[in-house]
C-alpha cells in the first residue's frame, strides 16, 4: 500500500519542492479574497511568472482555430462564412486522421502527415540541410519528448548517475523533470554581463566539477535562453558543439522559442544547421536531440499540448526504445498534432487566411520593459534579444535577506510574496531557475498584451520603491519600517 | 552519448517487446501494398484489435463535437444553426479557462470546475456516496495517470521489487506499462469457464508465488473486464476488497468501460460504492486508484486524450507527490478535459442536444459475435457482459504450434499475421493479453458499425475454414497444404 512516504520510489522522493507551486497556492489564495470581497488596492492578480500568452490576454490566431473548429465538427466544412483556405486545410487533416475523425488515436510517435510535415519545415528553416520524418516525434509537449529522453539516458547512483550539464539560469520546468528522470544536475554558468551567453570555459568546468559527483552525459542549451533571452550567433554555436563532440555529450537543445527572435541584426539559427556546415566529423557522429513545441511565441497554444523532437544520428536501437516509450502514453492529443501541422505550414502571402504572427509587440514589450527596470534603484535586466522572458538581477537591501533567513525561504521567493500580497502582480522566482550562486532575480513573460505589461511595471515600480525606501542600501544604514508589516 | 545501447537505463531496456507493433507493422505494409497497386482479395485492412471506435467507423456524439468546436472558435457563440444547449455550454466552460481560452494551461491535475463536475457524477453515480473534487487527478489518457501511480510504487529490486497482482488475461497495453514503471507483473488467472470470473483462491495462490520473487504491493482489476467482458456482481467486488484489506493491497481498479454494461441482468457497480457500504472498517482504510477515460464507449474519443482517476483513503503526503508528478507534465490537454465534463454531465432530456448514446450496437454486435464464432470449429467464445472487447480462444492444430515453434512465434500471433495477409483483417494475440499458459486466444474490438463486424466474421470465418481444412485436428492425422504457403 502507500500509506506512508517510507514505502514510495526513492526518486519520486527526491523531486525538489518547486518554489513555484507555493507561489501559486498564494495567488490562489489572493484571487479568492479578492472573491470574497476582501478589499484590496488592485482588482485583479496578474501572473507573468510563466509563459501562458492566452491567460495573459493574447489571441489565438484565427486560422488556426477555425481550422480545428471545422476538424471537431465537419459539418462546418459547408459553412461559406469561414474562409476557403480554411475549409480546405480541414479536409486535408481529417483525411489523415483514421476514420476522419480526430477522436481516433494515432501512432504513438505521431500521425505521419504531421510528421512529414515538420521534417520539411525543418529543411526550409535550415536551408536544405536534410530532415527525415521517421527522426521527427511528436508528443504531448515538448517536455514529455524531453523526459522520454531523460529516462533513456538515465542509469547508475553515486558518481555512475547520469547527469546533464544545465544551464544556470535554465528553465524553471527544468530541474524538477530531472529529478523526476532520476538525473543529477550539473550547472554551467552563463555570463551574465555579457547578455547572458554561453561561455566555453564554463562548459569546461562544469564537466569537471561534475565528473567528481556523477556521469555527465549530456548538455541541455536553450537557444533562444530561457529566461535570459540569449540568442546565440553561429560562432558560439559551432563552439558547443566542438565541446559536445570532444566529450562525447548528448546535445539537448531547446529551440522552442525559435520563432521569436527580435533582437536587431539578430536571427535564428538552428544547431542542426550549424551542425551540418561543420563537415562530415561532426554532421556524422555529434548526436542531438531538438525540441520545438505548439507553445511556442508564435501559436501560443500551450492548452492542446503538443511539441516534437527532431533526433539527429541517433543509432537506430536507440531511437525504437524512444519510440516505445512513447507508446506508454498511447498518443499524442490529437488538436495539438493537427495544430502542429499548421504552425509549421502556415497560409501564405495571399490565402485567404494570411493574419501573420507579429513580433512588434514581444520586441516593443522587451524593449519597454528592459529600459523601465533598469531605472529602478536595486534592479538591472540585460537587453533580450529573444524568447519571452526577462530576467532582471534584484539588488536586495540586507534586511529583505535576513527577514528570508529567518523565515526560511529565498529572498527572491519572499520578495515575489509580498509583490504578490501588496500589488496583486505573480513573477516567478530566479531560485526556481537554478540560482544557487546566492544572487537575486525575477523572471518575467513579457509576450502579454502592451497595456498589461504597463499595469504589471506600474505595480512593481511601486512595491519596489516602497521596499527600497523602507529597506535602504546597508551602506546607508537606514532603517525603514519593518518589513514583517506585510507578510 | 547514447551511441549504443550498452549505456541505456536498464528499466527502458527491460520494457517488454509488444508482438502488438510488429503486427502493426505487418498492417501497414498490406495497405501499402493495396495502394501500390497489388492485387488482393479484399479491398482494405479493418483493424478491430484495439479499442478505437471512430477509426472502425462509429460517429461521435454531436454535442460533444459542436460544444468544443465553439470553445475553439468562440465567434461560433454567435451562429444560430447550432443548438442553444451546445452555445450555452460552450460558453459556461470557456468562462472556466483562464484568459476564456482552451490556449492556455490549466493545473497540473486538471481544471477545477471539470473536477467538481467529475466529483458529483461520482456522487450520483455511487448513490451519494461522498466525492471530493480534491481526490480526483485528470490526466492526459486514464494510461497517464495509471503510470504515475505505478512510478509512485516502484522501488527494490530482486524479492524486494514492487510487484502488481495483474490478471491474466489483462488489457493489452499493460504488460509494458508495467515494464516501464519497473514493477513485476505477478499475474492471477481468471476463470474461463465462469465467463471470466475473478476467483479469490487465484488471488491467494497468486499472491503466494508472486512472494517469492518480488513484493507485490497492489492489485490491479478491470471491470468491466477488458478483453473479457466479464462483469463483477456485489459479491464479487466485496471478496476482492476484503482480499486487498487483509493483504494490505492498493486497489488498481480499471472501471473505463463503465458505461458498457449491456449483459441481461448485470449492471456496472463501482468498488468504491461496495466499500463504502462495507462498514468503516473498510471504507476508512482500504486505499483505491479507480480509472475512468474519455476513450469509453459512450464518447470513444481517444485521440482528445483525457482520462481521470480518484484516489481514495490516499495519505495527503502521498496525494501531494501524485500531483508534483502530474506536474512534469505541465498539464493535460485542454479539449480533453473540456469533453470530459460533457461527458460526466450529458445533455438531460428535453434539451435541444438530446443525442443519447444507445448501448443497442455493442449489445447486439456482442450477441451476434458471440455466436458466430461459437459456431466454428476450434473456436470458442465466452459470452461478453461488458466492455467493447471479445476474447475467443483458439484451438489451432499442431501443424499451426509447430510452424509457430519453427518461426519462433507464438502460435496466436503466426494466426493473426496469416489472417492479416489472407484476409486483410486485424484481430488482436492473445499473448498481447498476458497469456503464458500455453493457451492461444483472440482479441476482437465489436464496438465497430454492425456491417464492419459482419465482414470482419465472414473474412475471419473464411481464413479460419481454411485453416482447419488444411490442416486438420491432430486426432485426425489428416496433413493440409504447407503452411509456410501463405507466409
Amino acid at each position: 500500500m502507500m500509506s506512508s512516504l517510507q514505502h514510495l520510489n526513492p526518486t519520486v522522493k527526491g523531486i525538489r519542492e518547486s518554489a513555484h507551486s507555493g507561489l501559486q497556492s498564494l495567488a490562489a489564495h489572493v484571487t479568492q479574497e479578492i472573491a470574497q470581497g476582501v478589499q484590496k488596492p488592485f482588482k485583479e492578480v496578474i501572473d507573468i511568472s510563466s509563459g501562458d500568452p492566452h491567460k495573459a490576454g493574447m489571441k489565438p490566431i484565427s486560422f488556426v482555430r477555425q481550422v480545428l473548429a471545422v476538424c471537431l465538427h465537419p459539418e462546418l466544412l459547408g459553412n461559406k462564412t469561414l474562409p476557403l483556405d480554411v475549409r480546405l486545410r480541414a479536409q486535408r487533416l481529417l483525411e489523415v486522421c483514421d476514420g476522419g475523425s480526430v477522436g481516433s488515436y494515432t501512432d504513438s510517435s505521431g500521425i505521419p502527415h504531421v510528421r512529414q510535415s515538420i521534417a520539411e519545415f525543418i529543411m526550409r528553416r535550415d536551408v536544405g540541410v536534410h530532415s527525415h520524418a521517421k527522426d521527427v516525434f511528436i508528443s504531448a509537449g515538448s517536455q514529455r519528448g524531453l523526459m522520454v529522453i531523460l529516462k533513456l539516458l538515465a542509469s547508475g547512483e553515486g558518481d555512475t548517475q547520469t547527469g546533464v550539464l544545465t544551464p544556470r539560469p535554465c528553465p524553471h520546468t527544468l530541474p524538477t523533470l530531472l529529478d523526476d528522470a532520476g538525473v543529477a544536475l550539473v550547472p554551467y554558468q552563463l555570463m551574465e554581463d555579457r547578455g547572458w551567453a554561453v561561455d566555453l570555459s564554463e562548459l569546461h568546468h562544469a564537466l569537471k566539477c561534475g565528473r567528481g559527483g556523477c556521469n555527465p552525459r549530456a548538455i541541455y542549451i536553450s537557444n533562444p535562453g530561457t529566461p535570459t533571452g540569449h540568442v546565440q550567433d553561429w560562432e558560439s554555436i559551432e563552439e558547443v558543439i566542438r565541446f559536445a563532440a570532444a566529450e562525447r555529450l548528448l546535445l539537448l537543445v531547446d529551440e522552442v522559442y525559435q520563432d521569436s527572435v527580435y533582437g536587431q541584426g539578430k536571427e535564428f539559427i538552428s544547431f542542426k544547421r550549424v551542425l551540418f556546415e561543420m563537415g562530415k566529423e561532426y554532421s556524422g557522429t555529434v548526436q542531438m536531440v531538438s525540441l520545438h513545441s505548439l507553445s511556442s511565441a508564435c501559436m501560443g497554444e500551450c492548452g492542446l499540448r503538443a511539441g516534437y523532437m527532431e533526433l539527429v544520428n541517433m543509432d537506430p536501437e536507440v531511437t525504437h526504445f524512444v519510440d516505445t516509450m512513447l507508446c506508454t502514453d498511447i498518443s499524442s492529443p490529437v488538436t495539438g498534432q493537427l495544430a502542429l501541422d499548421l504552425m509549421v505550414n502556415p497560409p501564405r502571402p495571399g490565402d485567404p487566411s494570411n493574419d501573420t504572427y507579429t513580433q512588434a509587440t514581444l520586441s516593443q514589450n522587451a524593449q519597454q520593459a528592459h529600459e523601465f527596470l533598469n531605472d529602478l534603484p536595486g534592479m538591472s535586466s540585460q537587453q533580450a534579444k529573444g524568447g519571452i522572458y526577462l530576467y532582471p538581477r534584484l539588488h536586495l537591501p540586507s534586511e529583505i535577506i535576513e527577514k528570508a533567513k529567518e523565515l526560511e525561504v529565498e529572498a527572491c521567493v519572499l520578495y515575489c510574496q509580498m509583490l504578490l500580497k501588496e500589488e496583486g502582480v505573480f513573477l516567478g522566482a530566479g531560485c526556481q531557475n537554478g540560482e544557487t550562486t546566492g544572487k537575486h532575480y525575477l523572471r518575467l513573460c513579457i509576450l502579454v498584451p502592451a497595456d498589461t505589461l504597463e499595469e504589471v511595471l506600474a505595480r512593481l515600480a511601486s512595491f519596489h520603491l516602497r521596499l527600497m525606501d523602507m529597506c535602504p542600501y546597508p551602506d546607508r544604514g537606514v532603517k525603514g519600517r519593518d518589513i514583517g508589516d506585510t507578510l
